[in-house]
This record gives C-alpha cells, structure tokens and sequence, in this order.
C-alpha cells in the first residue's frame, strides 16, 4: 500500500458529506481505486474473515445499466464510479487463506491452528439470519472506512440504500450467498452539491449504564 | 464540538486494531466519551435518521454484570468502557426533529417540507427484515467512526458481536424496536496486546463491472 500520510483526520470527518451531484468529467483511475479499497479494507470484521465483496462500476454502458436499478439516482451515471458493496454469507470458507495471510504477518501458528477448525464450524453452522446480520454490519464497518479514505484523497462520496435488490441481483447474476450491503458513488462534487444535514444532539441518543426508557 | 486537529488519517487507519487487553487503570471522562460520540454520529445514515443509540457502560458493578453476557470477554470489565450500540428500527418517529435541526443548519425549509412526509411513510410501511437491515449497516458506519475517532484520541478498541443478545435484552430492557448491533469496548492496551492480522488481496475480492462468479 502507498504509504500515504499529512491528511487531518477531524478534517475528513468533518468535511465529508453525502454527494448527490457530480462533475461527470472527473474519472478515477482503477490503481487508485484499488488503493482506497485496501484502504477501507483495513476495517474490522467478524472473526476477520473481510465479508466484504466489491463490484466496481466504472464502464459507462454499465453504469446505464445500474441508473434504473438504482431508482434513477443520476450519480450512478455521473460519479467516477459506483461500487456495489456485497456481503458474503459463506466468508468462513476462505478463513485458511485469510489465517494462513495473518500467519505471515506475524500470527502465531499454533493460535491459528487452535482458532480456525472452531471458528470455522462456529459460521458453517450459523442460522442464515445470524450470517446475513454479521454480513451487513461488517459491510457498514467497511464502507464508513471506504467514504472516509475517500474524502481523505478529495473524493466526494455517496452511500445508496434505495435501489431494487431483485433487479441488481437478476443483472449481475449474484449468487444466493452474496447479499447486496448498499451500492457507494465516488468522485468529484458538482459545484453547488451537498446539503446541510445536522446530529441529534448525544444526550438524546445516549445513556450511562442503563437504558432511559 | 472542540474542533480538534492534527492527527494524520492514515496514521489512524493503519495502527487501529482490534484490542482485547485493556489496562484497567485507564478511565475516560463522561465528557470525552460524549465527544468521542458526537464524532461518531457524523457517518451518514439511511435518509440520516441516525438509528443508533448507545448504552455506556462505564460502572464496575454494571460491567461486571455484561461480563457473563459478553462470553466472559475480559475487556468488558477492564476497558474503561463498552458501548451497547443499538439499532432504532423506528428512528423514522424522530424525522421531524432531525429535519427541524436541519433546517436550522441551512437545508431549505421547501426542501424539508417536501421530502419528510413521504419519507415517513416509506419508512412507517417498510418490511421489519428491511428495517432491521438498515439500521444494522448504519449501526456499522457509526462504529467504524467511533473506532477511528477513539483511536485519533489514542484509545484502542475491539468491536465484539459474540455476545447473549437475548441475555443482553433481557438485562437492560431493551424493547423490541432497538436491536443489539455489537459490543465496543475502549481503552488504552495493555503492553503486548494486538495480534498481527491480514488482510485478502484486494484483487481477490473485487471484480470489474461485473461480477466474477
């Protein structure tokens, strides 16, 4: 990964906002693509085992394709690109390669050897309601990661729940074991582009050590 | 907010992980919490209704009760707190509040006007399976934040979904419309903590305007 540093944390977080309105001039190139991607994938997930699959859609014949899929939402066509965010019920099946990875890294083998054959059979025998929860959670630990390493490169970004999933799952022929998370637009705002939006304040949102009912 | 700055993003996104060895002597102020939060809730959320709510954790007697709760994780009585973030599947009842304060942040009161209503409906007519989707995937956008934000202010954290949802609704009443999305617990390591983890290549998990079967 590019070693990239000297972008302000606060100021990401800050600055970023949903972005409905791109200039359709500005393309990303893929190698950047993939670096913001293994980037977001520094995220957490269950068990580690990265639940998170990404089709990414930059062909503008396949962007056509995704605008009335996605409720006709122009940024579809007009974003640098478009990322349909799955989530993959049946991540455990690569946990050798994910913990065979984490051994080079540096993980002690025999603590691999003594966590991957239960936590293995942990997931293969999850209730599929149990599977689909932990895949669309970890899907939102990933795409938060993915909008904020976005604005820290000057990209603009939008998360995407109103779309048809039957009709995203018909064109792409997703497989029953990945499950449609959220599609996310990326590129350049428009000038005029984003809303203000405001927080309901914390104190309505949080309580200490008991729920206020 | 205090308006903080100067710590690097991707500072913060390389050295985040997963930390279950917490130094028990390490407190963190109500106050810092709360900021702490309010950094949080600045991830997006569907048509930002916010449909999160935390319960911390933070008194010695309480954590002691989680501990069973949370599979005898030993952080949750050692880490200076663990957030319950739950997932509102009626946060669409606070909309007109949400979209008051914006309002009052600059979004014109036509565009408010215009959008609430429908809004509403959608989201008072939505299946409880769709409900429930949502507020899970915003559930993890405003954990990642909360991570990354907790570890620009030097604290680590560790995101655990092992834990009794039925034991944990059943000890802090938790009535039916908010539902468990995952344990966090925060603090500061202690020394030797942290495995090495890995990462899949990003090749192996990402295909090109279509999906690779």
């Amino acid at each position: 990964m590019t070693q990239k540093t000297g972008v302000d944390f606060y100021s990401v977080i800050r600055e970023r906002q949903s972005i409905r309105g791109y200039d359709p001039s500005v393309a990303i190139t893929e190698e950047e693509l993939k670096e913001l991607l293994r980037e977001a994938t520094l995220a957490p997930s269950s068990s580690n085992l990265q639940p998170w699959r990404f089709v990414v859609v930059t062909d503008p014949a396949v962007k056509a394709e995704l605008l009335p899929i996605a409720n006709n939402q122009k940024q579809v066509v007009d974003a640098a690109a478009t990322i349909i965010l799955l989530g993959d019920t049946e991540a455990y099946k690569r946990a050798d390669e994910i913990y065979d990875l984490s051994v080079e890294a540096g993980m002690p083998k025999e603590a691999r050897d003594a966590y991957v054959p239960r936590m293995k059979e942990y997931y293969r025998t999850m209730s599929p309601e149990t599977a689909r929860s932990v895949a669309l959670i970890d899907g939102g630990l990933v795409a938060m990661q993915l909008m904020l390493a976005a604005k820290a490169r000057g990209y603009d970004t939008v998360p995407m729940g109103g779309f048809s999933h039957e009709k995203l799952i018909e064109r792409f022929q997703i497989p029953a074991h990945l499950i449609p998370v959220m599609l996310i637009s990326i590129g350049k705002a428009a000038a005029g582009s984003g809303n203000p939006t405001a927080r309901l304040p914390i104190e309505e949102i949080t309580s200490w050590n008991k729920l206020e009912q």
